[in-house]
């Protein structure tokens, strides 16, 4: 698996915690060896693992949390070690737009930071894009 | 200079740039040699490096174009090869929340995304900043 592979694997799998609502999913998903940092729509900035996954837990058990969607997934690489991937983020028609940061930690990639906000609707198509990405 | 004191000269240069339109100095500031990626406010995502050049260029030739102060910056370093800045940014009295990210290029770490949304006021004081920068 090439590392643009291996990267969208993981916001893949970031996506589907999210989705399915997998808290023990999303604590694999973070960084566990990098510190850790996360900016939720309209929220100030959280810093640190134990922190970023209190926030998940606060947003994952709401059973009323709508359902998300992945679009257009694009990986910036970040040098070797590091690397942004960059989607929408559909949420009950509308759309968000997302940075995603993954570091490697031994043989898999972890995410460190994810900052959504407020989006236009994405081109319908959007040849930029790695691969057509949904979650589901 | 430590690698958090250089990347956050980088991340103050790009601030110095916006704040007094030198597109010149903002040419510099972005990464050459690396992929680079912007998602201003309520805007699609651009990506490459002429793209995301042009809506500076856009941008900053508005003259009537608000003061930008950057505050409480925090580097959140990605292995050895990128890191993000996480600040927030003053605009007439509205805040925004930034990514930053910078890659090493040669000797100077330089930028190779930005994402800025809508943000709360900061807490007043945060002593998580790495020190409390300002672009005057």
């Amino acid at each position: 698996m090439t590392d643009i592979n291996a990267v969208l694997f993981a916001n893949e799998a970031f996506y589907a915690a999210f989705a399915s609502r997998d808290m023990a999913a999303m604590e694999t998903v973070w960084a566990a060896d990098n510190p850790v940092a996360v900016i939720h729509p309209g929220w100030n900035p959280i810093f640190g693992r134990e922190a970023v996954l209190q926030t998940w837990r606060d947003i994952l058990k709401n059973a009323s949390a709508p359902r998300i969607t992945c679009l257009s997934p694009r990986v910036i690489p970040q040098g070797t070690t590091a690397a942004a991937v960059l989607c929408y983020e559909e949420i009950d028609g509308n759309y968000l737009i997302a940075t995603n940061l993954f570091v490697r930690e031994g043989a898999i990639w972890r995410m460190t930071h994810h900052q959504a906000g407020p989006a236009q609707k994405p081109p319908q198509t959007d040849p930029g894009a790695n691969r057509p990405e949904r979650v589901n």
